[in-house]
């Protein structure tokens, strides 16, 4: 992503953790504040989708001729960030995965919704909700 | 906010059009362009944000002391971006703005929500639904 989008290069979006809770992303503040010290909104909002979307990623098996794009998104912004930005995803449920997975298998095309959340202190700051579609190559 | 937020700076935001029929953003495809080649989901959401922050912002009579920040979004992605980005932000119903700056003056707080779409070709390609809180410095 760094490489392919020139935004998230300019966000310095790193990878914090990778496991059994889920994917987690994160973000130095300065790169991504506003003009009220805090952290930009849009750079939350880009943040929580990545994340969802990395997590996705992660789970395909065919990534060379899979693409995956946001459908719909909601977030809602509860508390200001003013610290580093991290974005985490958890699993969604299996059979939800499963189904999935096995859609896009069959019919080259699936949606999946997932959540995420900002996290600060162990206090939820955003919370994100987004519809994504992954779909192969000439439906192939 | 050129000046204040780096990734706006980033995106190359440009005022297209601010007059009766609303504040109209732009920004060139290449710093905001995705692995896909189109616009990348996160300036779309960045700029049809900014286009309602903006036209919320001209409306404001003391701009010193007076912030506005999002307090809720939905995005609804219908179509890519090939060219460059256009975020579209009409004027609010007259009666819905008016009651919104009482609002403020009253209680030092007031919400309003606002539309944006992404246009390309005459055909909406992003659809943008917003909550946005303006507040006055210590409720002054």
């Amino acid at each position: 992503m760094h490489d392919s989008i020139p935004l998230v290069r300019h966000m310095h979006v790193r990878v914090a953790a990778f496991d059994g809770g889920g994917l987690t992303l994160s973000a130095p503040l300065a790169p991504n504040i506003n003009h009220e010290q805090t952290a930009f909104g849009v750079s939350l909002a880009g943040l929580a989708t990545l994340a969802c979307w990395g997590l996705l990623w992660l789970q395909l098996e065919d990534h060379e001729h899979t693409h995956i794009v946001v459908n719909e998104s909601h977030l809602h912004y509860l508390r200001p960030v003013n610290g580093e930005l991290r974005a985490h995803c958890p699993h969604p449920p299996e059979e939800m995965l499963r189904r999935f997975l096995h859609t896009l298998a069959r019919r080259g095309k699936a949606r999946v919704e997932l959540k995420a959340e900002i996290l600060q202190d162990g206090q939820i700051c955003t919370e994100f909700q987004g519809a994504f579609v992954a779909y192969r190559e000439n439906g192939s």
